[in-house]
């Protein structure tokens, strides 16, 4: 019996999503207490993975495992062994073809900018940048790299060891909003690498306080390698906002 | 040359504000910046106690220490010192007589309820209580508290070692607002005891929930000694709002 689980969480204390030795990861806790709730090991597979100190508002996980008493249950059990910072939202049945991570056609990440310096309440949510932020270059930026890509420039450098078949991929929606606590800037895309979603946001940025020019995006685009300009954003102002399937 | 800052604080971390052997209080810290930039060791006075995960918006201390530069470049080299779950907002020269504590004339608190669970972002700032809450019947609760009372029976008990001179404290005002995130309960008054507030929002809530009748908060205020009606709030909700002088 397969489960679907949506959960959220803060990554402020934790080493990311991934299980990793030595390291408190969110993917560890939760099989832990799944371990616990079933009385024997239980592994999970998440949607992909977040970085150190990234948030979810909605990661996806699915494991298999029988339980008879439904899917509400099951969150209230969860809920009940999990520590605060993680919070699952919801467990549906699903069919043994559903796959958290093969299944996903799409997600959308979001980057929360607080410009100015943020209070200690928002400052673990949200990525501090000057004030002379150009919104309207940010958004411009940000329309030059919707569309199918080659988006090798913001992969993670070959130093970490990724190899990927394919470094295009389809940037569906990149929107800028803003609200009386902060800028946010949201990327939805058929696939994101390693460091991908970070690099798009630190460049487009870097566009928006005139350290980049709006051309250098089609440079990068076009680069097919990871350059200098490209500087990634930090961990602490990004949300995997949702998965779609 | 005295100085009055004005500082908002995240005290998930901390023991509290004052200062205790072998535990981290906000005092310690600001203290401990305060010896760096003036290369010797420099004590503060706070406005009063916030208990061990209580937050502050804006509290309020002064040192006195000789400083040239003026009260925006003493923010600044604080911030830049400060860890970011502290924040110095102001930094004003005041003349000798002005004392954080002994000058204040009243202090707002203010509790956050979020009615159902919390998220992962939200529940460090806010106190979890049932969504079944009677909004109507804590803000009744709130009105009956308004006043010249004595306020025994919201004070910690005496096994806290801790005797006052009076118990009669005056609240000036008590209000109840509510937007999408939280319900606020405030409390402004002359001075508040050790616990006060949680017991003053501890008590409210109990109203609200139909644990407590309207009428137990003023057999509560008559009674002049604590009794086991009395249950106070978690910390977690609660912030130091202003400090008014």
């Amino acid at each position: 019996m397969r489960w679907k689980c949506t959960c959220s969480y803060d990554g402020t204390e934790y080493a990311g999503w991934q299980k990793q030795p030595n390291k408190l990861s969110v993917q560890q806790v939760i099989e832990d207490v799944l371990g616990k709730l079933f009385k024997s090991p239980a592994g999970i597979q998440g949607s992909g993975r977040t970085d150190a100190g990234v948030h979810a508002l909605e990661q996806v996980f699915h494991f298999d495992r029988d339980w008879k008493h439904g899917g509400e249950a099951l969150v209230k059990a969860l809920r009940a062994l999990l520590p605060k910072s993680i919070r699952v939202e919801s467990a549906v049945a699903v069919g043994d073809d559903f796959h958290s991570r093969f299944s996903a056609v799409s997600k959308r990440y979001q980057y929360r900018l607080k410009l100015g310096e943020a209070d200690p309440f928002r400052w673990p949510y949200c990525w501090e940048v000057p004030a002379s932020l150009n919104l309207n270059l940010v958004e411009a930026a940000m329309g030059r790299l919707v569309g199918k890509h080659d988006f090798a420039a913001f992969a993670a450098s070959r130093g970490a060891g990724l190899e990927y078949e394919s470094t295009v991929r389809h940037i569906t929606n990149a929107r800028l909003t803003q609200d009386s606590e902060c800028v946010t800037l949201s990327f939805q895309a058929d696939g994101f690498m390693y460091k991908m979603v970070r690099s798009l946001a630190g460049t487009v940025v870097n566009v928006g306080l005139g350290r980049l020019a709006l051309d250098d995006v089609d440079t990068l685009l076009e680069s097919k390698e990871r350059i200098p300009l490209v500087q990634a954003a930090p961990a602490r102002g990004l949300f995997l906002e949702k998965v779609f399937y």
